[in-house]
């Protein structure tokens, strides 16, 4: 008998008997150090240390309510959801995702490889540091676990026993109602709306019919198209980086959804590092450096996408329809107009919805961040309404220059 | 102990014993009659009747391969998957779906209503007789069946819920390749082309590659898009009709899938009763009535059930973005395209495919079969190259009396 042989919700104090009894990892004499280090809204994540060896491993469990608001119940099975994805995603991108060494499904909980030498991107964006590393390693990631697990590639029945094993209605629900519907429509009252653009969110976001019929259609793209087995929320803040690598981690949202949900996800918030050095670097040509820096990222890693998804493709289809000449152009048209339509919804939805992001909420100056929304809010709609013309990195670098010019 | 605890294929001899068995449905001195009426090819269908009362009963056997070739092997759990559709489909559209008794896991079978007073509609059709209910039932079934199984109406997760319940990898990979792949590209060499048409055949369908472009993104639409539980199989030997009402059976294909689907396979199943009629009415005015009234009721079916889809989605609508003002116009817009594919796609693996349909195969004249046959693939291109152009009853009709006129 165990005390971890029933759930409860660790403590720093526990962590350290957790992982001596279920993993021969540390030597018996560790002498341990443990912190919560959590950043998300849904887990908690603790660093266990051996100051003697200097070894280190993550434990990350999953509560039973998110972080931010208790009345939210959550599904602890998400943990295992993610163990498996993880597993899936080393198996298509070797060395992009940390390896899970044991996945507890009493305690909820996973232990994991400390990604030691890497920090968390959106952190370290907001230091403006630059990755060049970065379009190279994601397009990567992107490319390979999304196209490799549809069944353009995978075989068909697989492919739908994937499907059943990772449908995962409560992530699935959050996304609906944070993502494609409250930003829009304040039914749940818990938007935070930067009081400084108050009457521009009413104007731009709640009262345009136009934008909201075209978040309704990718809504039921998000809950229908069990396309690929996406991550579902690749935000900057899901990413451990350094120069030379990159891990793509937090995977509790995935489920068969489509591919331009995480790779829109990624150009967002690669936008929100814009706005943030837009509004805090005082030195002109600082600023300029690295606001370019993030543009040119941001094409790099949509023509990175396309010509890795299009040797991929050659390389691994199986289906014998989807051979057809013209095919992988057309489905990759589709993939990209989504990409363009949920880059504009993450981009509204940290801006105005109730989970925000750090780069926009943190910039001091009131009229600089009010400015550094409207950005955002008038790039995203340029996004979702006109998603079929985003066919190229250039095309958002257009968008992009247009708009910082406008404000 | 009894010898139904194991799983065998039953005799006509064995039914009366089982039923008896396993159900209170038939007075103990029962004078039984039993005869194997199976017309698909994946099962075997019983109807035992007393001889004293007339009461009758159908049991429906599913075997552990399909009944036009032993090396097609299939999961017998699609019946457990039926009966459970049956229930569901009857509480969406009572008294349009037979009553399931019981169903036995064991023996992987299912006791049933007797469709008493009813008749198969293809052998109907192609007596030529005219079933005025028609129109009007189906588009209720259809509207129905579909919508409410959406995420729409239905709560999201318990929509989810279904979708990974009714994954259904055996038939769907029946359809994904006599349907979507086959009749444009003959890969395993078992489709049936009449040989009067062999060229035509080869220049209209395996040469011609936008074609194969559009089956491909429809084949994609129908193993991605979780959008409504389909029937999955819908055409006129799905059905028992009389005059006065209508019943829809064997969803042994159902999982959640496209709308169009269904609403396309009994559009192209009437039209193979238009062909068959025009290739053997003698009287030119019997001929003309009678296909007219399949014209009609096309027209109708389709007419009909955009009136009730709208209807029914303005009384049911409960997802708050799929109430923004034209989002109900482009969601229709989307099924009636799907419609008009899958009707073409239908239209032609049952004239070039492994499984085709009586309507055409018993057309006694090698010419008029052969004229039929290039109506049905004509009119099938069309219905696929320009699905975005049907949008109405009338644009159905036109097609038709195009084609007709042309050969």
């Amino acid at each position: 008998m165990s005390r971890f042989d029933k759930y409860f919700l660790l403590k720093t104090d526990d962590v350290a008997e957790y992982v001596q009894e279920k993993l021969s990892f540390f030597p018996a004499d560790a002498k341990f150090e443990c912190k919560e280090i959590g950043d998300g809204n849904l887990n908690y994540v603790f660093r266990l240390v051996d100051a003697n060896t200097g070894k280190s491993i993550i434990v990350k469990q999953a509560g039973e309510a998110t972080r931010i608001s208790a009345e939210m119940k959550l599904s602890t099975d998400r943990g295992r959801i993610e163990a498996k994805i993880l597993g899936i995603q080393a198996s298509y991108a070797p060395g992009l995702v940390p390896e899970v060494y044991l996945y507890d499904k009493v305690m909820c909980a996973m232990i994991m490889e400390d990604m030691i030498g890497h920090t968390i991107m959106r952190a370290a964006l907001m230091r403006h540091e630059k990755f060049p590393r970065f379009a190279e390693d994601i397009s990567t990631f992107l490319v390979n676990t999304l196209l490799l697990s549809t069944d353009i590639v995978m075989n068909h029945k697989e492919k739908k026993a994937n499907v059943q094993s990772f449908i995962n209605p409560d992530l699935c629900e959050i996304s609906e109602d944070l993502v494609y519907s409250e930003p829009f429509i304040d039914y749940n009252k818990r938007n935070n709306v930067f009081p400084a653009n108050a009457e521009f969110v009413k104007k731009e976001l709640y009262e345009d019919k136009a934008l909201h019929l075209e978040a309704a259609k990718l809504k039921f793209e998000f809950m229908n198209n069990a396309q690929a087995l996406i991550h579902g929320d690749l935000h900057t803040g899901s990413i451990f980086i350094n120069k030379d690598h990159t891990f793509i981690f937090d995977p509790e949202f995935a489920f068969y959804g489509p591919m331009g949900y995480d790779i829109g996800n990624v150009i967002a918030n690669m936008f929100f590092a814009w706005c943030n050095a837009d509004a805090t670097i005082e030195d002109p040509a600082q600023r300029a450096d690295y606001c370019g820096w993030i543009v040119d990222t941001i094409e790099e890693i949509v023509d990175k996408f396309i010509v890795k998804f299009k040797a991929a493709y050659a390389a691994n289809v199986k289906d014998i329809l989807a051979k057809t000449e013209g095919f992988v152009d057309w489905y990759l048209g589709t993939v990209l107009a989504d990409t363009a339509g949920v880059a504009g919804l993450e981009a509204i939805r940290r801006t105005v919805g109730m989970a925000n992001v750090k780069d926009i909420t943190t910039i001091p100056d009131t009229e600089k961040r009010a400015r550094a929304e409207r950005i955002v809010i008038t790039l995203a709609k340029e996004f979702i309404k006109n998603r079929d013309s985003f066919k190229s990195g250039k095309d958002y670098r257009k968008a992009i220059e247009a708009v910082a010019t406008k404000f």
